[in-house]
């Protein structure tokens, strides 16, 4: 049963396991760092479909499907899959996921939907309400270009601030019962929006979000950066991560020698041309269930903070001249 | 605690209780059948605002305010919003309320948000993941109607099948403690696609959903339609709900002599010209958070089944000649 910790936080008593998780990625993805460590790599980033909307679909529909697998269970045996993405109306889930015959809790959080989905998951399971539940997102650098940014033949230059938009899916399954890591609380976070208008830096837009969370959570749980091996956030990226390490110092808080960010381990910055580094829904989803779960699996990390960031805005708000309000979620998970 | 009952049903052993709601509204709806229910009327459907959207945000902002005033509560004491509309990215919901500082969950449910948020709360409320949380959701017909279909200037014909999107918002406190009315068990409902694309006619689209979730909850806790004062759908429309008492009879069950549907009940069909009903996030919100509760409250209303309904698409995924996936979400509420 979900136990509330201070003020926002929630200790889940019966640590929710995560039995098979999947990390589903596009060809840029899998020239990066992370290559071996993906279940799949698709050089093909169609993935044979005929939009850039229905490859990111397929996308969310193949780290499901693995994940299944790896759990060693069907799509009929889960109770809940939460999903979200970045595309209007959240199409790449709804489509995605249509025909495994679940029933489905559509989020929008952004690009925190991996930490938002994981918590709900979680919380349902140790609250009985579930013994079997998924969480899924995604996103893809083809479609969301072209939603949020310029049609891909234009060629737009980048800024230096701007992050490249992961081709990627990731799912976890989340049981009552069975082999980890587990999920061992939970803190949702609070809108927080300090006045940032560049929609080409979103980690600026994000970072305080995520100073926000991290900080409520060590406070309500009473506890240091240092008692963690790592605080991974989502994808604030090179500018976000150094702003979210400042904010934080402010408050006497250092969690520079065990930060990192999945925007920065995905792609290698100096090689990949992507400037400030990944972002999208699916960066932080397909580092997370991929790399990190198996480092975990392997017990090189023992307890970690997954906290994954989003920006709330459209189009239409920053053409109406409005500034990013995002917020940040973070789920604490342990090896054993 | 939730308990699972059949396949998708959970009962609600600590029957959270609606300790306050309201439900604020435009010009139209408030010319409508139900005018003398809701709590605020705005003739001018700008709220004084610059844009559409940001009126929108502007009602889930009023909503909330005034539910919180009914159930005596104030914004600091509420552990979680679920909110969400139809806006991209759903920017009705993060801008209209960055300013109460609650932990925030965005949902994606399109018109099923008001059921889907309802239940989401109840759920962390039974578990004692929460004592208090909201539920929220908004629709505003000029920023929907820019949005799917035409410039507002354009004047485009509509379909005898068209629905007229609502502009209202609702919102709900939903509390461990305190005067009913109470939710007894919710049904997450799955993806039904029976391959409907008339983007103008989302009543035929969703109606199947609605079928299957409401058919659902009646075998998983055994009991009939004549057991319920009211069946409830969202907003199907003329349309969708003679589809929905078609789709059910085939299967032996009759709803009809309780069914009702929020999208007929919001306007006077024969005199406000809205076609085949209301639709939108807002429409289930605005009549289910003042007429259906008030008359709960009045004991008029005893127990009830609120069936909201959403079609899962965009403007990309129909222009790409997809079909539209919808999704119904159920709960049931009683009096005492």
């Amino acid at each position: 049963m979900p136990e509330r910790v201070g003020n926002q936080t929630l200790n889940l008593l019966s640590r929710p396991a995560v039995t098979g998780y999947a990390a589903v990625v596009g060809k840029k993805e899998g020239e990066g760092p992370l290559a071996n460590q993906f279940d799949k790599i698709n050089e093909d980033t169609t993935l044979g479909e005929l939009s850039w909307e229905k490859a990111e679909s397929a996308l969310q529909k193949e780290a499901l499907t693995i994940a299944l697998e790896k759990a060693g269970c069907t799509a009929g045996q889960i109770q809940y899959v939460f999903a979200g993405d970045l595309l209007n109306q959240c199409i790449g889930s709804s489509f995605g996921l249509r025909d495994f015959g679940i029933p489905f809790i559509g989020l929008f959080g952004a690009c925190s939907t991996m930490a938002l989905s994981l918590a709900l998951s979680s919380i349902l399971v140790d609250s009985g309400a579930a013994t079997l539940s998924a969480a899924v997102t995604s996103s893809h650098f083809c479609s969301a270009e072209r939603q949020f940014r310029y049609p891909l033949e234009y060629g737009g230059q980048r800024t230096p601030t701007a992050q490249w938009t992961v081709t990627g899916a990731g799912a976890a399954i989340i049981a009552a019962q069975g082999g980890g890591p587990f999920v061992q609380a939970v803190t949702l976070g609070k809108i927080v929006d300090l006045g940032i208008k560049d929609a080409n830096n979103m980690g600026a837009a994000m970072a305080p979000a995520a100073a926000d969370t991290i900080q409520t959570f060590l406070e309500d749980t009473g506890t240091r950066p240092t008692d963690y091996d790592l605080i991974l956030t989502g994808d604030l990226g090179m500018v976000g991560s150094s702003l979210l390490k400042e904010l934080l110092a402010r408050e006497n808080i250092d969690i520079s020698p065990v930060h990192n960010d999945c925007g920065l381990l995905i792609f290698d910055l100096e090689e990949q041309d992507v400037h400030a580094g990944g972002s999208g829904c699916g960066c932080a989803a397909s580092v997370l269930c991929s790399h990190i779960f198996n480092r975990m699996r392997s017990g090189n990390l023992k307890n970690i903070l997954f906290c994954a960031t989003g920006a709330l805005m459209s189009t239409v708000s920053s053409q109406q001249g409005e500034t990013v309000p995002s917020v940040a979620h973070l789920v604490q998970i342990m090896n054993q």
